[in-house]
This record gives structure tokens, sequence and C-alpha cells, in this order.
């Protein structure tokens, strides 16, 4: 026991780690980041036209932060929350979810102002670089889930490095080179985060994970906490999705199409949970994760001109195969691939991920100017060069789907194997899923917590 | 316990009715419904005046869109987890609530685009379309609060689709043909959903409710998950009064208004919950319920002049009946009427809504352009035309409650007996009040549950 | 026992404390409060100028009431909730947060009414009067933190009457008198309710609290709770530092600042926690407390030309002294000085408010034109004076910092005095941090909660 502990002592490591990572972030804040326009004192005055009371209502405060904030309680309650439903991990679900996206944030917003651009050698920040800090966040989370369990916090921030790194670069690639539409990052931060997640996962394969089956499982109350997160991704991710659209009609209907999407989507997961099970009972991890696959699945198309209609078919069949992919193909994934995905990523971010990119080009290839009118340049940027053609734009679109799966597994090879050496503290196979290795417990001691006895209660 | 297994199985039936419904939805969305003027690309732009930057941010999303939220976290999180209170139904409680929400919402938006009016036979769908079909969808979980734990996931979508269609007729008349003021909906919503649900349980009324009743209680974590529902209402409830509005004056209005009244309600459920208990001591139920009736009670008057003085008067009140209504009504209404009302809508929107259109009609007879200004257009719509006439505005107002009333009553006698057809798995009265009958519990097993030994654990 | 009981029983003093406060409350409303221009249905459109349909939409509803809402939140979720990591006192937690809150805002929109000003003897009340409400309403419960778990709900409330009535002096004094800035309420809020608190619980030290030191600690789903609160007091808190800046980019960048601020602030956090324990294991403890203290130190220094490099090192000292504090700091102030603070609020709120203020005293003295450009008099109010001395109004900030100290010291004696009278109804020290004594639990004896029995099935 005490080799262990001591191979799983944080006291070092982790201080370390945070205090050097921190440190730099300061170093480098201090040496490039500025306000914008719209956040500095000088150059927002400066900026000013005649009539000054009017003008301070149009910063972009006003129409970005209330969507900012639902993405912020998506990335820390959603998320958080949503991998509680572990009966001894409730304190790392939401504790290390806390500290890697708070990392993630300040590294994001480094990553992406280098990549996109910066301004006479400054980065500059405001509530849109908030938003697309908290999404790049939102990608390594769901890489989170994939191994959740079975990292050290030390694995966690050294994986969050190097994701949030290339995340920045295939969203630039996607974004900036290939013009490709991804407001709600269908491709940029689902099927991103999925893949790359899932290769670590595999990289990090346990041979002997079943020594602590009994502890990766739910009981009742930890559900429930689960729930919490469940419901807040589910309310929020209209919000989620146009958070960084055009102004106007974009932003309205990418919301609308989002509300939609789920709410079809859930039906779907409540019909197909009960037709799997036997005894037609409904299974908490269908409904806690299947009812969100919708809002994953119009992430690139939801600012189009999808229809209600178009999101309500997008979500039924994003909630349908994400319960069949959590039914049929985890198990295979573990037997055969040796992917051990703790919370089916690849069935909530992966597969409606892929579905949300192919959906996004079938519909770019079928946009045209009598649907869109004057609105056509609002949703496609390279409509304004007067060139548009629809159809490559669609094959644009799929070339970022190709894109982003070949960076993401790309990158979740590298990283899995950086993450492979054995300096990091992680869990022995014995003790993975539980928070006493981290987690300072009153009452609790480490060993007690995995005997039956100790189930037993917890099953209360 | 197989034949009850069986009785109870949703492996069909469940997959079945979401299937159907779902494609039926998706079928008449294509088929009527479109994206209004504020979410349409074409329409949006040719609707524009000049000045091109300044109309995006004219866009109804950023007025309405965050009361929308609010509303939309009370629907899935406030009535949700409110109802998580019962021991061992919060699987229920949170997922059928999530089910019949995401089913109601989509069929609410059809019956009121019917309904309240057409365009070149299409259904318009927008921010304001989202709320409605939210608020309509408050009315059946209202009624849901009153059948918790006595019904099927099937019954509850067949209750569902009544009662919102009855929802929007009613609605209609009292708003289109009354030309009621009923913003947060002490009519439209809560004394409907509560009468509709009182009414139902009344025809599902089982006489051997008592040998599920070791189940029909609390425990301590339940109580605290439950709280979340309740603090989520009680904040957001100033959105919900005020998210449909008119702009300006009348929205800022019945937010304050909703806010002290509900203070002031939160008071007096303090109070009395101590004084009607013979230790005084307080009780989880009333301060779970009670608090919010002041929210309830201005849902009516919210938006007229009613004053802060005024609404912490109707606050007060609304909190003293609703404890009261739990110390000494609900347990008559059982005894004598056969009323069996799980989570007490009766004191919550019951008496509260009826309250809230006394006051409503009240407020409405006493409104005068002397202290209205030009605003009294704005609230009152009638008074557009010049033949203002309050004493006829608060008379069309308490006929407005007197419809209400008897629309729900017809609704819910017609639609409980249907429920009470013997085809949907309702559980049987041994277990009610019990996850394990639909829900998939790792560790448990559903005979254990209702065991003294499997109680006394539960209550630790 | 039931000498205690009755020594501790509600059913008079409370109901009648709150009954007659809400009465007084209600004729003070009615004779004093009066809707603003934004809230009056008269006013609102007298005032209103030619283009009509614009003018609704610059209601201040439009750019405070999402702010208000956030801080809404933290007030009543986000405090409520963090304190609930008591294991036997989660009901009290949240419900007598919810008590004090409600009166709270109440009594504090006519203390600071009457001492801000009147509008020919009336108080104006709108969105802005709730923010600040709300702001005042915090500073009790932090001052409710000290002493958690060792009060009556009457002697809170008297409490509450008392530190509200100081708080509007104090700020009055701050913001009118000195004229310091203080947007997120470093001085008026965090430093004014902390050493309110500590003072008071001082006073009311209890020689003999270890009898209930069993019960002074947490169990794992209690901590899941206060986990709740903690991540909505983090992620709302920019909205809490900005919710009362001038429009504009002073809003914007007060948010920006304080997202930054607590980014760096979590990664101390938890770099402290690992490094002060012996096996290298994170405190929950400090987690849920800690992390929040960026955002307390940045309230008010937010609104300046802080830079998020500066918000960073503050973020980053703030959790650092913070975690130090909880480890060392509070043990000594509570052998030494007698001061037994339930939740380390003066690690929280006090050290890191005295640090807030410290800073803004600082970033006030190095503010220049030149950097601030025509911006500098939306931040400071005397710059538009013309008379602008930097030097000067960093002295006038430091010298609201001692104000408050002295305000909160002097204050605090005297509650704590007034709060020892026997007449209350307060625990006694065998049963304080125990739900059962205001109470009504189904299937627990306020005997049984005591036992090692129990004790040993509430860690399950």
């Amino acid at each position: 026991m005490s080799t262990m502990a001591e191979s799983t002592n944080m006291r070092l490591r982790l201080p370390l780690l945070c205090i050097i990572l921190e440190v730099i972030l300061i170093i480098l804040f201090g040496a490039l980041v500025e306000y914008n326009d719209d956040t500095h004192a000088k150059m927002w005055n400066a900026n000013k036209s005649h009539s000054a009371t009017r003008d301070d209502y149009e910063n972009e405060f006003y129409y970005r932060y209330p969507s900012f904030q639902d993405v912020h309680v998506m990335i820390f309650v959603g998320f958080g929350f949503l991998m509680t439903f572990l009966q001894r991990y409730g304190f790392s679900s939401v504790g290390f979810n806390f500290l890697i996206a708070a990392f993630s944030l300040q590294w994001a917003t480094l990553m992406q102002g280098f990549v996109h651009g910066m301004h006479h050698g400054k980065i500059h920040v405001g509530v849109t670089s908030m938003i697309n800090a908290d999404f790049c966040t939102g990608s390594v989370l769901i890489s989170f889930g994939a191994v959740l369990g079975k990292t050290s916090p030390v694995q966690l921030l050294v994986m969050a490095i190097f994701e949030v790194t290339l995340f920045a670069v295939n969203e630039f690639i996607l974004l900036s080179m290939l013009g490709a539409n991804d407001a709600g990052g269908s491709m940029t931060i689902h099927t991103f985060g999925a893949y790359f997640g899932l290769m670590v996962t595999r990289v990090l394969y346990r041979p002997n994970l079943d020594k602590s089956k009994h502890r990766n499982s739910s009981v009742y109350h930890s559900d429930l906490f689960a729930m919490i997160g469940t419901i807040y991704l589910w309310m929020f991710w209209p919000s989620f999705n146009s958070a960084i659209t055009n102004y106007g009609d974009p932003q309205h209907r990418t919301a609308l199409n989002t509300y939609y999407s789920l709410a079809a989507c859930t039906l779907a997961t409540f019909a197909f949970s009960a037709l799997v099970n036997p005894e037609g009972k409904l299974d908490m991890v269908h409904i806690q994760n299947a009812a969100l696959a919708g809002g994953v699945a119009v992430g690139t198309a939801g600012e189009m001109m999808l229809t209600p209609f178009g999101s309500m078919i997008v979500g039924f069949l994003a909630g349908t195969i994400s319960v069949l992919g959590y039914k049929y193909l985890t198990p295979v994934l573990e037997s055969k691939l040796k992917i051990q995905d703790t919370c089916g990523i690849h069935n909530l971010h992966g597969m409606p991920g892929v579905l949300g990119a192919v959906v996004g080009a079938v519909t770019s290839a079928l946009a045209s100017p009598g649907v869109y009118g004057h609105g056509l340049q609002r949703v496609f940027a390279d409509a304004e060069t007067g060139k548009w053609n629809p159809q490559s734009r669609g094959g644009f679109q799929a070339i970022s789907l190709a894109v982003t799966l070949g960076m993401a597994l790309f990158g979740g090879l590298v990283t899995g194997f950086i993450l492979k050496l054995p300096i990091y503290g992680a869990p022995p196979d014995t003790h993975c899923f539980e928070d006493g290795l981290y987690w300072e417990e009153e009452g609790h001691e480490l060993n007690e917590v995995a005997t039956p006895n100790e189930m037993e209660k917890l099953n209360s």
C-alpha cells in the first residue's frame, strides 16, 4: 500500500506543474495579451462616434455575454457533474474538470490568439475570445471523459497542454484555410475531442482494469448528480451552438434548430433505451448521454437553413445511434479494439460529431440564394466573393471532417505515448475510479473503500 | 412478481409511442412549420431597413432569449428536481419530466400555432414561440405533480397529448377571444394545470395506495435535491412572469413585482411552517413549495401597476394559504374527496393560481389612464381602441378564470378516464413511488427496495 | 432533552418575528417605495422621445437584468449550497440562507434607498436597486458563514437587521462621501461581511463547541452538494463584479478581468492544497472556497485597466493566501483568538477582500489619462471634475478600507452582544450543526443523529 500511495503522491508533482504552468501563462499574458477595442478604456471611447449614450449599448458585451455565461455553465457544471455518475469519483469528476478547464481556457486564449492572427504582435481579448477559449476547453473535457478514473491530475494537465495546442491548429485549418462552417463545433470540438480522447485511452490501455470494475458504476445518488450535468448541457446547448454565429437571424436560427433537434433526440433516446433492454427498463447511462447527441449533431448545420423539420430528423437519428452505440458498440470497442471509454464519448461526441459534419456538408451543398436571399453571405463567408459554389463548399466541409479525424487520431497517439511515461502518478489498476487516491476524505480510509461491505453501503 | 413485471414492461409500449409521436411531429413540422421573419435568412434581410449594422441588434433574439433560457431552466431543472423529493423516485422525477417536457414543447408549438393563427397556412416559429411552448409544457408538468409516482411514462405522454391540446384552446379563448391579461399564466398555466391534474388524479384514485406509503416520503438527500428545483424556480420566476410581456416598462415592472412578491411569500412560508408544527419545527415540504406561491399569485397582475407594496401583500397571502393548504386541506382532499395529490399542486398552483386570477381581475378593474398614462395601452390591449372600460376588463378577467376552471376540470375528467384503460403499464398499488419498475438500477433488485431494512439504510 | 427542545422551540419566536418584520416592510414599502422611470407605466412613456420602437429596447432592463439573474443565482444557489458541506446541516444551510436572503433584500432596498438619496421623499426601485439589494444580502450571507451551525433562524434575522443597516451606512460613506470605487465590493461586501461576521462569532464564542465536533465535518455527498454552490459562484463571479459598473467597456472589462483572476486562482488553489498535505492529497474545503478568492480580490480593481496580466497575478495570490489561511491561520484564530469560523470566511472573504482593497488603491493611484483616454472619467467619477489626482484617489481608497474595517468590527461587536441574549432559541453546545433542532425530519429522531453508529452510516 505504501508503495502505491507514494507512486500516486501528488505533493510535489501537482503543485510544481500548476505553479510552473501558471507562471508561464502569466508571463505570456503580460507580454502578449491586450484588451480589445470593446474592453479597452481608451480604444472603446476613441472609436465611438457622435451619439455617446447609444454607443455603450452597442458594446459586444451585451450581445455575447449571456451566451458566454450559458457556455460557461456547460463547461463547469455540465461536463463536471455529468461525470459524477461514478460512485466513488465525484470529487475528481467535478474537481479535475474544474482544474483542467481553468488551465485550458487560459492556454487556449494564447494558442487561439497565436494561430488566428495577432494584432501588431498582440492577442486581443474580449467576450468572443472568452467563448472561443471555453469551446476549446470543451474538447479537452470530452477527451477527459474517455480516460475518466484512470488518470492523475498531472496527466490531465499534460494532456490539456497538447490537446489545446492541436485544437487551435485544427481550428485554424478548418475555419481560416478551408473556410469551413462549424459554429457549434461538430467537427472542431466534438469530433476532435472524441477521437483524440479515444486514441489516448487506447494507448493507455489497461489490461487489468477489471480489478477496479466494482467501482466503475453508479449508485443511486451519483446518478442524480450526473443528471444535473445532463440537464444543464441539454438546456444550454442552443446557446452553445449559437454563441459565435453572426448576429441577427443566424444566431436566432441556430438556437431554434438546436432546441428542436434536442427535443426529438430525447424522444428517440427514451424509445431506444427501453427497446434494447429485455425488461423494457430505461438505462440512466442512455438518458444522461444520448439525449444530448442532438445538440452535437447540429453543431455544423445549425446556423444554416436546416429548418425545424430537418433539425428534428437529425436529432432523432443522433439519439438513436447514440443509444445503440452504448448498447452494442462500446463493449466491442473495449473487447476488440482495447478502447476503454469510461463515459462512452464515442457515442455522445464521436458518432454524433461525424453525423453533424456530414449533415453540415450536405446542407452546405444544398444552399442557394433562392433560399437564403441576401442572408447567404452572412452564413457562408465565401458567398461574399460572388463566386458562390455550394458543391465545392460541401466538399470543403467534407475535407474538414477528414482533416479533423486525422489531426485528432495523430495527436491522441502522440499524446497517449507521452502520458504513458511512469512519472505522472497514474492510479494502479486496482485503484481506478477512486477519489481516495487524490482527495483527503474525512472518515474514509483508502483500503476501506474497495471492500464489498463498503460497496453494499454505498449502494444504499 | 413476474406478472407485475410484465404488466409494467415498457419494452414495446414506450418505444412504439415515442417513435410514432415523434414521426407524426416531424411530418407535421415538415408540412406546417416555417422560420419567422427574425429567424429566416431571407426574410430577416428582406425586412431590414437602411442601417444594416444596427438592425441585427434589433432581432428579438436579444430581448427574449435570456428570458427563454431562464424559463427553460425552470421547466427542466426547476420542475424536474423539485419532484425528486421522493426517496426512491428521483430517476423518474427528473427523467419523466425530461421526456414529457421534450414531447410537450414540440406538440405545443403545433397546437398553439394552429389555434393562435397561421400565416398563409404556416406556423411561424422563433424565440417567442419557444417561450410559449415552454409555458404550455409547464402546465403539463404541474399536472404531473399530482399523479407523481402513480403513472407510467406512457400514461404521462398520453396525458400530455390531451392537456397540451386543451391548453392551447383555453389560452386562445382567454387571450384572443376574451382579451384577458395573463402574461405569467396564473390562469392559463397554473390554475389550468392544477385543476386538470387534480381531476386526473381523482379519476385515477387508488384505494390501496397506502401499500406504497413507506415510499411516499423523502430522505435527507432527496430533500436537498428537491431544494435545487425549488431555488431555481424561485430565482427565475421574475423571468417567467415577464418573458412575454410587452418590451420596456411592462417587462421590467413584471420582474420587479414578482421579485418582491416572492420575497414576502418566503417570510410567510417560514412563519406559518413553524407555527403549524407542535414543536415549532420547519417542514421541508412547505419550504420547497409554498415559498413559490408568490410567483404564481402575481402571474396575472404582475405586469400591471400592482406596486411593490401590492406585490408583497399578494405574496404574503399566497405563502400563507399555501402552507395552511398543505397542513390542513391536502389530508381532507385525500380522505374526503379521494384526491391523491402527491406534490400538493393544489396548494402551490391551484389556490395561488385562483388568487392570482382574482388579484388580476381587481387590479384590471382599478386601472386608469391617470395611473398608467400613455402606458395603459401597452398593458391593456383594448385600451388602444379608446373605449377603455376597466370594470368590464375586470369582468372579462373573472370570466376567464371561470372558463379556465371549467376547461381544466372537464379536460381532466375525460383524460382521466382515458388514462384509466389498463393498457399503459401503470404501476400496481404495491409499487408506486418506485424507480425500480421503469429504470435499470445497478446493484438494486426491485423487491429489495421495499423492505424495512432497505428503508433503514435509505434514511441514513 | 425536553428542556433543550423547549429552549430551541421556534413555534412562537420565528412566526412572530417573520410576520412582524414583513408587516413593517409592507407598510414602509407602501409609504416610501415607487417604481423608477424605467419600470413605471406613466413615467417610462412620458420620458420617451420620438422613436418609440427603439426606445423600449433602451430600457435598463435589457442591460442589467441578465447580470441581476447571475447575481441572484450566486446569492441563493451559490451561498446556499456552498454551506451544505456539513453532514447534518444541509436543510438549515440552504433553508436559512433562503430565509435571511429573502428578508435582507427587502430591508436592503429600504436602507440603501434611505441612505443613498430619496426622490421627493420616495425610494425609486428597478433592476439596479434589485442588484444592489442582492449585493447587500451577500454580505449578510458571508457573516452567516462564520456562525453557521451555531445560531437559530431568529438570531440570523436579528443579525440581518443590524448588518444590512450598517452595510448601507458604510456603503454610503465609501461611495458617496469618499468617492471610492468598489463595483464588485471587495470592501463594501467582502471585507465588511467577513469582519462583521468574525466579530459576531467571537462574541458568541462557545468554549464547549467540541461537544458537536463530530457533526462539524462533511460526508461524501454533502461535499458534492457544496460543489454546486462553489461552481455557480465561480462561474457567475464575472457577472457579480461587473453588474453595476458603467455601461460599455467598464462592464466588459470587469467581467474579463474577473474571469482571468478566477482561472489563475484555481490553479494556485490546487497547487497549494496538494502542497500543504503530507500525502499530497487535495482537500475539498480548499477547492470549495479558496478557488473563489480570485473573484473577491478583483472586486475593486476589476473595472480598472488592471489588464489580464495583473488580474492573473492578483488571482494567483488570492488563491495562495486563502489555502494557507485555511491550513495555518484558521486553527490559530480558533485556539488563540477564540474565533470559531465555521466556513472559514476569513480565508475566502476577509483576507482576499483586504487584498482586493489594496490592489484597488494601488491601481487607482497608477491610473492616468494616458492609459484610459477619455474613458478615465467613466471609471473614476471625480476625473470628470478635471482635478484628477490619482494619488489622492488611491489614498481615499485606502481610507475606505480602514473605515470599512472599523465599521464592520464595531458593528459586529454590538450585534454580537445583542445576539447573546438568551431569548432567541440558540442551539446548545451539544446540538450545533444539527438540522434536527429546527427541521421536521421523517424517520429521524434528534438523539439518533449524534450517535457514533449514525455517524458511521452517514459516512457511507
